[in-house]
């Protein structure tokens, strides 16, 4: 539903070269697949940089397998997020190559080579507790094409273990903050850099924790400028995020 | 009600030297006055180490000069907490020594000329809009008779401004950290420092902060030990623990 | 406290060009201003990229003025955000080339001439009653040398309106969305650009919008990809963001 | 308690044709069934145009199987929500025509072979996740007597899935839209459509979308005339106040 | 953007009667109006039926009179909802036949002589303090040409006044019930009619009513189906699908 | 529409006393008053031992003034509550007998001149800011015909103050405990007593007293048996149900 | 700590029956036996007006046995809640006369064989599904010796099915109204009776239920006087409070 | 990074005992051990005066025998919390000296023989459920070195069992209370003693206890002053804070 896409059949159908019964339904049809359970977003990787990733939860296995099916038709890179192992067995199954990281529970295939881009994003976490959503943010920039740099446990109580990485904190393209608890890493580490950092508060903790509102809104309220934040536990939107800032706008000018 | 007390007048019942209709009145009657509207516990001084505190919201201009009154009576510190400036205005007509803190809207008398007690109490905001709530906490623990030194406006987002402040962080014998918005200060001083941290949130900050309870869950969830909390804007009760912690159980043996 | 400053440093001493003192009292007061109320982090347009903001509640006219006064002696440019009229009258007495934005309340001086960046930033808005939240995202992310184009009223219940700047969602480096009451426009937006999107949660609306939860908790559950949330009405974080994103991180490489 | 049927029974008793007695007992016992664990409401078909339905959490088996023999009694369609399988395959050992649906979890018997109202209900979905809600909702609506079309998975992120159904949209009588996450698909289709719009929030999502609370206050602050919400995964509400739409007021005239 | 415009316009392109780039232009341009401010929606009449209704918060008086500038330039009937009395003021005198209702704080224009719909809304209120909210529902659901009734302060503590009304429950096409506290009136009559009920809860009541999310809650859980609700004293939205509902689906078919 | 009523009404049609048109006309029209604004229920006093009780907010001065121009025709005691001044002013110049309690804001005629039940109700404050509600409810129960006794700043902080009214508690009938900050002198008293403790919540507070929730929570929770709570700051209805209590179940042998 | 208690004693050690250091013993040891992991109220019988009766979760079945043990050493009424049918089978093999309510998971022993008080306390629930909270408090009250009458599943939406008990709700001496989901059953009761109404929301219920939150709001908000709450699903808490009224202030002339 | 360090290593580098890329590294790795998965704050003794402590949730059995094989290499005390019996059971077959406490889930190695520290910490509980958080507390304050006394089930609602234990009370150097429900012990005790209390709210309780929320808002707003709050359960925190008190600030003199 680009427009110029849309002046393209406009100018077809004035030409004569497209009735407009035909162009009518192009314009609907084109852009996604209905599998009835699903609609395949199949211009998305056009449209927004990458193909539609697959959320397991909710989804029975039979769905799963349906949607990568049509996914892996474009040999594109294929990312499936929260699968549990019952789920990874049925797909290693059917694709031998597919790889699956117990921590993050992510399948993946057709995972580029090489990073394709400049530049590191950095990626904290305030304690070991929070590598399972780590990990699914590295993931998803990895397979986006990014290299990843990684400090994890470097909670602000110990705010030396920080500061010693103060390099690689300066030096990072974008930085992602995992963090449970209180989640005040963020801030620290956002008055530190001069560079975008994406805050992922986690459920991770107990009773005031209340299954992560309070580092989501520690990083909402940070005095730090510099900090965005996305869902709590959400390590694929952040990864995605960071890999979207770090291909940068000048892509845009090709 | 103490049991020391009440051997002793256990005694002079056995001993026929008081009556027993007057051995009951005297336990009913003896550690309060009663106002009507009040009941001034003039034996909190012996009790609980310091006198009754006024905290006057609530309270009318008259109710606040007849506690005065009575309190003023011992001689001892008076301290009257959150006072608008129409309650210093008649209070300072009757007792012209009183004093004023505008920031912290505290009104104090016969304050104890010098501290009384070894070290000192180290204050640290994280920003400017937090100083009312400290004062509030300094003026406290001063009429207790403690030194306290501040460090205003050293929010994490500038992490270096209070890492040079190394040295009196370390020294201090209790640390009271004052924090809106996301309240991170608190966890960044706790791994610092080897004493009790009293972290008291503020009601600073706007939108998701939620007067003060970002930085409340922040606090109550941080990962440095050391660290217990106070109401939102409690200053007063922040220099009162740290009052008491400063003191020391040593003073108990004597 | 750079590890290449920290370098040097230890350089000069061992060279016998800096005796050890003069190094220890150089670490301790070179990054930043202690005006006792504050502590102006001078330092921090070398670590940052930009210098300072004031945020203005909370503080008094006079802690303003001492503040400008110091951030004005570099000449670079200075922006004071939620600032009141009589703020802006004080201020101009003493700086007439201030600028205010009755709008965003923000006053601004020494702005850029030029946009400095390529591309330019999209600030998409949900309501008319959003505005004042949006421009204070444009003048932050212009001050700072960027570009911004605006589409105001863009509401998701009347989708064609926003279908129809196709172009410019398109072409943006950056887009920022603020909305109030439901805060449905960042996912549609979302859905639209492969560029990552600022989602500016606002206190419009009434009942159970909260204060601006409502569409806080819609921002941070979109289910589009690349969108990241500020703090509800947090206009000046969303616009320096969206100019750190839209400055790119190649310019890391000069 | 009908106003048309006390003045009757007052006529027949003013007629002498019924005793006193009789007539109190009759005010009394007409209208619901007393199983001793559950009053059966079997006026309800009469007063408000379809039987009791079965809500099935909390209810012992025999419970239901109690319920559900009075219900049969008068041939009606019986619908119950939320059974668990063994519910069904004891419900199936007694009545062999009983269906059940596994998605939506529904036990439904004697529904009407065609539809018996006009025009059809629309059903959107904003992911394929929440399909058991909607399909709760459509079997409701069925078993009402009428036509139900669905659009699963068009979330907003990908707007153009939904812009394509249009004219679905554009000719259904009523809509109900059943979405989790941020639940932005309800405000979409409400500026699309001029027919009321049911919402449903789902507990679909994670994190900040706590339990569903995200999309119900979402849909409460919609910015799209028209649009009203149901409880949080209440498929059945929904499907039942569309059916009253559907049906229309001119209904009433007969 | 609706199906048939498009295919129209694809029709001329085709048939040489329209050049492409003002087709584009048209697709562009048609369906609003920009004033910069406000994206005024004029085709909304179309399609969904009634112009655009103002929501005056927020928005300038001057805003404000632009809007209705170009709205009545349509000759259609005019809403503005929580209009100030000085808003007002200024309309009257450039409208001198626009009516203000003090309770409502809505001004009207151009309100059609007689319904234009058979049957009646049925509207009922908890209590008197309800009012403002009620008015704003009549209002609208009148200026869109149906006939309302109304029932107020019919709390359930003393439910024979409501039961009282149940012929007017009984005969109703839609009922729409205000109620604030404990909202429990949406309950009883969703049990007596057979009619959707639309329900609103106020935000009137004090204490645990937090500001209306009270009888919010209630009106969700409601045991009666049939029953949907809209955001907290949104009378304007509950009038507005009681007249979507009156209007009935057979009005499609013409 | 109580049953006795109904069936003397039928013994009458049955009689031929009275036609079947005038029957139901009297079981519409009997047991309340309709002033358009309000239904004043006057069967109230004969159904509920009380009359209808004025809740003042959100009702303009005339309609509180037609109210109670209705109610004072039966002579029977009047009480209005959360009367601002202007509406005492209001309603003296016209019942120049009525009282007002400027903590309570109540107005009050035709009480009682004496208490008309044995025993008392005690009433027993955490602090002298929560005296208007304290007093609310004494005014109340005192209307309603009982002696209430006051123990007012007998907060659980200083635990001798409340343990040497000791008596007093073991002797009351009813106990009303009114307090706000930790709300923690209803448990505390529901432990020293064995009849019925009314915990009444109030708003004093700041910070995490969240306007009463806190207070609010602690009731609920109580490990004391006995304890039941009223909404925050509802003095008024916590005497009511002393009242009731106190008045005892054997009066409904009479 | 009865003042009487204190009294005697006195008496006795100024007679010289009793010496000063028995006398302190005895203060400090009368009223409880301390079995380690629990303190023992044996005293509370007489203070209160029933033992302490034991809430199951989180004891041992070892500490259950041993609270037990002391507790039948008084032959007193025991009632155990929230028992497990471990729990009971364990103190059955004991005393083989225990009793268990599989619905309530009540264990009683010693119960009254006769109702001690005259009236009875009726208990009416909104559902089928709230049964077990109402067995819990039916059997607490008759364990006190009350007589309990039951109206189960009379929820308002269906409000005949309630106003066909009316006799039985105005003949009561107290009702207890127990009800999930929108718990609007006991704002229609209470204006149905004039004597006390305890409330009891339950947890049944989904979605904006938030486990018993809607309810418990709605209850607190009721518009009718004279009814209180307790937490949720506490019917231990209701049927004892119940039965605290029904037994009457007249029983303490005794 | 402590001043006094860097002191000496600025020292060493100008008098040429150390070169300069030596220091650097020196700075850069001295604090702590990096696992990969964890950084040790192995200068954690000394910096805070007690070795890190491992919080197990969320942690494999190979990360915490990883750390604790550290962790052991400097022979002072161990202390793990929230250890689930598999992973003693690994523990205790590498350390056979390792000691487990059921109800509090700690591990303990190498705790000191006898108490450091004169005087003790009192530990009250409201109940005999809230044993396992304050066994956590008692096992963290005994490893620390100091003496513990404990009061077990000593709720408010019998006030008596408290008092009784006055001299107790009185003569602690610190008291920490452990309380869930409503969480109103804190408060007693706070007024009875003039040492400080640290409140640790549990999770002990249902319905609006909300898994803690109650009691840690009561313990928050609490009257008494001297009294801060943990996190909800958090034992180990309040038993390190309560050791950091009762140690004292003059051991800082040393």
């Amino acid at each position: 539903m680009d427009a110029e896409n849309l002046k393209q059949l406009l100018e077809s159908v004035r030409a004569g070269k497209m009735p407009v019964a035909d162009a009518l339904e192009r314009i609907k049809h084109l852009p996604f697949e209905d599998l009835g359970y699903a609609k395949l977003d199949s211009h998305r990787a056009l449209r927004c940089g990458f193909p539609e990733v697959i959320f397991c939860p909710g989804k029975t296995v039979d769905q799963i397998m349906g949607i990568l099916e049509r996914l892996t038709a474009h040999n594109g890179p294929v990312l499936a997020t929260r699968a549990e192992p019952h789920v990874y067995e049925a797909v290693a199954r059917r694709w031998p190559e597919a790889e699956y990281n117990t921590f993050a529970r992510t399948i993946t295939f057709n995972a580029p080579a090489q990073p394709r881009h400049d530049g590191y994003i950095l990626l904290a976490t305030g304690g070991t507790s929070d590598m399972p959503v780590a990990e699914e943010a590295k993931v998803t920039a990895e397979i986006m094409g990014h290299r990843v740099r990684t400090i994890y446990d470097a909670g602000v109580a110990g705010i030396h273990r920080l500061l010693q990485s103060h390099d690689e904190i300066f030096e990072a393209n974008v930085i992602i903050v995992v963090a449970g608890m209180e989640g005040a890493l963020a801030s620290v580490v956002g008055g530190l850099s001069s560079r975008p950092v994406i805050a992922v508060p986690t459920s991770v903790g107990y009773g005031a924790s209340f299954s992560g509102l309070a580092p989501l809104l520690t990083m909402l309220n940070s005095c730090a400028a510099g900090i965005s934040v996305v869902n709590i536990d959400n390590g694929f939107g952040a990864g995605y995020i960071a890999a979207l800032i770090n291909q940068g706008p000048t892509k845009r000018k090709e």
